[in-house]
């Protein structure tokens, strides 16, 4: 077992719809020192790709994509999920289904910040049923860039998004993967290393 | 002139409207490692005061927050913006005037994550009329939490939110204070070191 996924099972509850809540370190109360932890997970496993860009969606991955791209020695580009007055200029989108708000939302990038040629590291700290992965790839295509993989924290392997995705053919890392739960337990995918 | 001064002058423009964009490295390409840089600056000035929590808001403070985080070794929260199924428990909200979208938002932190005696340190990118920082203040108040100081990159300093909230005898620290421009020019505050 990971540091990860001993601190899942420290923190972590399941709640009823199993969404499972671990804001304490991942994404509310955020333990920064922590995601640089897995951070060099990432680095370990997607370094000899070379990316030269780390991607994410807005909000809640931001602080794991930004340690990323700092250990990466890359910048940070993070899709927003409304149009913002502030964005000029063509405009790169994908439209995806959020099961978290049960809603259509629009991902966007300016095409400005993503080129024709970048190696892009998407980096994300949930993934479920993989939609707002889909819509990043979408868009980096879209660029005329290339997706060199896909790092997430914690993916629930029940909802099947990282399987669909990686028997497409991309390298999807996940470092915790959540299996279905029952009777209160989480119950985790065995890894493979590397 | 400091180095953020230096790379506004040199990446940074001033669009119809007094906005200025600096996406290029602060918030869309985000360079990192000049967030780190930043981040010490921030040490630097309010380390004395030694914040247990760094607070910002939802999306484009949470990288350079993040960094501070990090930085000064404590926890990262940032409020969301529109009420999520995932946070459960109550709710501290502040509701405010975003001029960047022109309507009112709600800023959003589950009581969960802010406790009493938490002592706060606000980190944003861009301040203009304050409005966001004013926000979080009054939810740090409602958590009986203390408001240690607020750092901010780049304040327009002709849209008055710094000088407001120092008036009132926050300790708001901006590292590039920018004045009213005339003729495509960007001009700073010369700025009281420490």
């Amino acid at each position: 077992m990971n540091a990860l996924e001993e601190r899942i099972l420290k923190e972590g509850r399941l709640l009823p719809g199993n969404i499972v809540k671990v804001d304490g370190f991942l994404n509310h109360r955020v333990d920064v020192g922590f995601l640089r932890e897995l951070a060099r997970e990432f680095k370990a496993h997607f370094g000899e790709k070379k990316p030269n860009l780390i991607m994410t969606v807005e909000a809640s991955g931001i602080p794991l994509a930004t340690v990323c791209a700092e250990e990466f020695g890359v910048p940070l580009l993070f899709a927003k999920k409304a149009k913002s007055d502030n964005i000029e200029g063509g405009l790169l989108t994908s439209e995806i289904m959020s099961y978290t708000y049960n809603k259509k939302v629009t991902l966007i990038v300016s095409g400005e910040w993503l080129n024709e040629g970048d190696r892009v590291l998407v980096i994300d700290d949930f993934m479920a049923r993989g939609e707002a992965m889909r819509g990043l790839a979408k868009i980096i295509e879209q660029a005329g860039a290339e997706l060199i993989g896909i790092g997430i924290a914690i993916e629930k392997g029940y909802q099947g998004g990282g399987d669909g995705l990686r028997s497409s053919g991309i390298d999807c890392y996940s470092l915790a993967i959540i299996e279905e739960s029952s009777g209160g337990g989480i119950r985790f995918r065995e890894r493979e290393l590397g």
